[in-house]
């Protein structure tokens, strides 16, 4: 009976996973999914972005935090539209969340709607949003060996930015072997290095970014 | 019917949680939870603990990771038995795990049994195992909006461990926001400030430790 149950709940949220998937097909918008650790810098990295891509790229954000609107706060102070979720207590987004907090934000206008998913780099992979695409945040002071930790999450990903690049030098990190043990469980994702503090290596991020627009009719 | 089903669940783990409360109790033994995020320094921490009490305290740990069992290797690197649960995909460990890996340990012969939850700032605070007390980690790098982020965890915790306050001069970290916030939501727990790294600051956790001691007959 509980994997039935179990069976039951991933399948109402694959329906509503499906669902925000056509409205995102049906009004060109890309839809990336951004799973990390707490602390990763998912806000940083977004914040970043949106500011340095303003005259580019229409983003909006969806923002899931289990207590607190301080995230959705920063991305609209850094100029984008952002609603935000409070799951009170639970550990990842779901695709009934995201349906919700469509209509919260003027999504047919956008270009790119990035969703922050909790902060929790076990529970959010196994939950579909509908989204285009997965990017996977480490950071460097997370340690050399979350890629060997948490195989599942990183399998999943379209593309891993590793953050902080900028403390690296204070701290024993081996990048060598993230990207080693990163590539052994996906081949295809592209890895990129980079600080969403300094700026440094942002650049390759936002060629890959721009290559994922569709074209708006 | 969802309801019901998560409650018999709560209720088989709560079940035997208790049961190895009573193994504590019975044994003497002090059994402490460790909660974090991925990358907080867990296994840093009770590594050098480990070493620095090695004359004085008798310690084991049970260790928690989705894979791999290199936290336990580098557990009995410090001197102390280990023994590695894999919850191959579970975000937390069940007090079922723990009563199972106390057999593989020489349980009865230890001070102290640390556990070292699954990397995950979320999930494992909701999940009882029988411990005595709880330690929750955060580390600069994390950020400082974290207790207000997942108040949840840090409500629970018996002591709190700033932990990475060597990389407090590279990183823009409010340390008198934390406090502040993790005393809004738990005016209990003692916090320290520490680097498992360099050894800064970790003998008031070892005096906090020590105190936990039962004493053996």
């Amino acid at each position: 009976m509980k994997i039935e149950l179990n069976k039951r709940i991933l399948d109402k949220n694959e329906e509503c996973a499906l669902q925000n998937a056509n409205f995102f097909a049906e009004h060109n918008i890309t839809c990336i999914n951004v799973i990390s650790s707490p602390g990763s810098g998912k806000t940083t990295t977004l914040g970043r972005t949106i500011r340095d891509l303003a005259d580019k790229i229409k983003i909006g954000v969806i923002e899931g935090d289990i207590f607190t609107d301080t995230d959705a706060e920063k991305i609209r102070a850094a100029g984008a539209p952002a609603v935000q979720i409070e799951t009170k207590g639970s550990c990842h987004l779901s695709a009934q969340q995201v349906t919700a907090a469509l209509s919260a934000i003027p999504a047919e206008t956008l270009d790119i709607i990035f969703i922050e998913n909790v902060g929790n780099l076990v529970c959010p992979s196994d939950f579909a949003l509908g989204e285009n695409a997965r990017v996977v945040i480490l950071s460097v002071p997370e340690g050399d060996d979350k890629p060997i930790k948490y195989p599942g999450t990183f399998a999943k990903a379209d593309v891993v930015l590793i953050n902080k690049i900028d403390l690296a030098p204070y701290i024993d990190f081996d990048l060598d072997r993230v990207i080693k043990d990163i590539k052994a469980v996906n081949h295809e994702a592209p890895i990129f290095q980079l600080s969403a503090t300094t700026g440094d290596g942002m650049q390759q991020w936002y060629d890959w970014l721009v290559a994922q627009i569709k074209c708006k009719k």
